[in-house]
């Protein structure tokens, strides 16, 4: 990216322009449509039929039936729609600090948002479950088999809201929490919410708005890190999409498509599927697979997130590594024991990085999370670059702050002489006693920069 | 508009192509500005700034916070989120036939739409006032008073509702109602509507999104036909905006921004008012301006409307004919007595129209009023296309369906031997003992071919 005075900066956070900004063949496409026809879909057109075509075959084959529309906020909203009418329910599980989008019945079911309301924000009809975080959450990477005990709370929310007369219409996440802290459910956690939310007579509805299009590198889809017995209901796509043109999709069954035709209700979008959206849809599949942009997210991806690892090893200030392909978090802590998040040493240094000409995001609910998710052309040259930065900043941060260096353990009484203001800084998420000694164990058998190794706890691999 | 086999179509329904199909200049701006960069909206770009800027010189002076999103159902739902919060107030007043959005919390507020779903569509914070439509509605031209007389069912909706504890936080309406039937409400019902609900702590939403940008000739919005004295709280827009590409805006005053900032709550919208949607935006204001098409609208809206009213004089299908600049609705009757909607007749008109190649829609409750929206490119000899073909197939209907030609007036007893399959027609909408003599001469009156004549039951004029 090029600011207004020509500066050069290296772009590790825009996952909108997904296959690079300005790609020519995604603009091309777009002219050549331009030119001849844009309209609204009230009349056919055939970019639309060749577009689903194309857009299902990424997709496991029952889910045949595309919606077209223009945000991911938008393909949400659909999805509870679609989930509502299917068999009348209306109750919605959610995952802790979730982000589904702006418009009113998002805010609703998205706790990153409805917390900051206060008590009040949290409505009826929305459960939430626990974050399948292993490193932060209530199981951890030390619990035999997290992936079970999370899938047990959603069956319990379930049986609690059954208790008193309510009806789930649907599960939905992030197939990897974004805002959320950057969080890769453990393997099996997807299928066995499946199981239960199906038995309740709901849907699963798998929101890849911020994380699909083959970020994760070795699959098209985020939800298909869960395995090839996993199949969620409605998927909802948004960002990487158009590579920046405003765009997004919901693509579903038969079934729960002709249950919501079966209401009467005409769904009609004005700019949805578009002539131009579909032919510029069309242009970022060609390019993810004549760029091989997969291979790429394999390749870059194991690297950067290797980089980091070795600076895991040397940062007291870095808890925690984790990442698939081109989606990446690094967990900064004050403590290693208490896991403390160290959310403005997080904040000093997308700051620095920035006047470095670097930008990189911090997320999670105490914004401690260093995200990655750069455009899909990322290079093996930028990961090294970026990493090197933000090795510099911890080392100077770490000596500001007198952390010991070398062996990645710190106390808490070191961090009191810390220099940064800590903001927003939050530290109520740790509640959870753990066996570190296990924990770290695990957390080293379960290195991200190997493809083959055992992984006892079930953290996905790349 | 072209056919995939290069058939040439008159299209008279493209709200959404406002400045003319594949309009070069707006193309220009889109593909200069793809070139150099599209990105969301988390980076600052100068065209949002300029954007913004040029689109609140259209509007009056306090209308000058923009919010800029991808659909006008993203527009609305963040206009009643806006409302919302202003005072923490929840009910909602919309008008009957209303259609304001697809996304979950504007199918609520759109009894177009959640009429269709039976008694429980109506959620308890919803409130219908009758549609202000002088031809069919409550109170008609024949009324001494019907703005005020609206207006009056407002307050007393606003009166129960608080009655029961219940507190406004919006009206909205269209400027002038499109799905609900061309409705063209009287001049000075805004005003009083907007001071009830100002007392009542709630604001006023004029939803621009079908009738923005120039349509109407003389002014640039809908709303500013209703007079100087009448400013919204809120605007919403979006069809029209960027000419087909998927983008939308809200306007508000400082006021109701800044008590929606006060939540705490950040707004983000990933495509809204990217470089891009902005350039674009642009380009369609210079495009209005350059090609005079506000004067054009003017010109030959007046022109069709006046060719509309002779076809009126001739044929008894016709009940009314109403219009402002290029929006233009034709309402046809089975009887000019019991205004009986003609909905079998109209759909077999557009239908016809379009074996001609000339494309017209059927909207309101009955389906039965022909809608003109056409590009603003639209000509004098388009108008005079379309009317003659009208003419031609009125004519044939009513010669195969017995009724008098020639002097305006038919019975229902002539309609028993229509040919034609009725549909979806309807007819109990007709409840209101009306002064017909006086209505015709009303009407006559107030042929929106004229520009000058006085206007005694205040239908707005051209």
């Amino acid at each position: 990216m090029y600011d207004e005075n020509g500066e050069k900066y290296l772009d590790c956070i825009n996952n909108v322009a997904h296959v690079g900004h300005s790609h020519p063949d995604v603009i091309k496409a777009a002219v050549k449509q331009m030119e001849l026809l844009n309209t609204n879909s009230r009349f056919l057109h055939d970019n639309l039929v060749q577009y689903a075509k194309r857009l299902t075959t990424t997709l496991p084959e029952k889910l045949s039936i595309c919606y077209f529309v223009n945000s991911g906020s938008e393909a949400n909203d659909l999805a509870l729609r679609l989930a509502r009418q299917y068999r009348g329910h209306q109750d919605v599980i959610t995952l802790d600090h979730a982000y589904h989008g702006h418009v009113s019945s998002l805010i609703d079911i998205s706790p990153y948002k409805f917390n900051q309301l206060g008590k009040e924000g949290k409505k009826e009809f929305v459960h939430v479950a626990h974050s399948p975080d292993i490193y932060r959450g209530k199981y951890r990477e030390d619990h035999p088999d997290p992936a079970n005990a999370y899938a047990d709370d959603v069956k319990k929310i379930i049986e609690e809201a059954e208790k008193s007369g309510r009806k789930i219409a649907a599960f939905i996440a992030e197939s990897m929490q974004s805002c959320g802290g950057q969080i890769i459910p453990p393997a099996g956690y997807f299928q066995k919410v499946a199981e239960y939310v199906h038995k309740a007579g709901g849907v699963f509805i798998a929101d890849e708005v911020q994380v699909g299009f083959g970020r994760v590198g070795k699959h098209f889809w985020g939800f298909q890190l869960q395995g090839k017995d996993f199949v969620p209901d409605i998927v909802t796509m948004g960002k990487p999409i158009g590579n920046g043109h405003p765009m997004s999709c919901v693509v579903t069954t038969r079934e729960i498509a002709e249950a919501f035709g079966a209401s009467g209700l005409e769904y009609f979008n004005t700019f949805g599927g578009n002539p131009v959206s579909c032919a510029i849809g069309l242009a970022v599949l060609d390019v993810i697979e004549k760029d091989d942009l997969q291979g790429n997210a394999i390749r870059v991806g194991n690297y950067l997130t290797e980089l980091l690892n070795k600076q895991k090893e040397k940062h007291p200030l870095i808890g925690d590594v984790r990442g698939i392909g081109l989606f990446v978090g690094v967990d900064l802590v004050k403590d290693q024991l208490t896991r403390t998040p160290a959310t403005a040493e997080a904040q000093h240094i997308i700051y620095k990085l920035k006047e470095q000409r670097i930008l990189l995001s911090a997320d999670g609910p105490h914004r401690n999370i260093l995200k990655f998710k750069p455009p899909m052309c990322f290079t093996m040259e930028d990961a090294k670059l970026v990493v090197d930065q933000i090795d510099e900043l911890l080392t100077a941060l770490e000596e500001a702050t007198g952390a010991r260096t070398g062996n990645g353990r710190s106390t808490t009484a070191q961090h009191k002489k810390k220099m940064i203001n800590e903001g927003n800084s939050q530290s109520d998420c740790i509640g959870e006693s753990i066996n570190h000694i296990n924990g770290t164990a695990c957390r080293q058998k379960n290195g991200l920069y190997t493809d083959n190794r055992t992984v006892p706890c079930k953290r996905i691999r790349t």
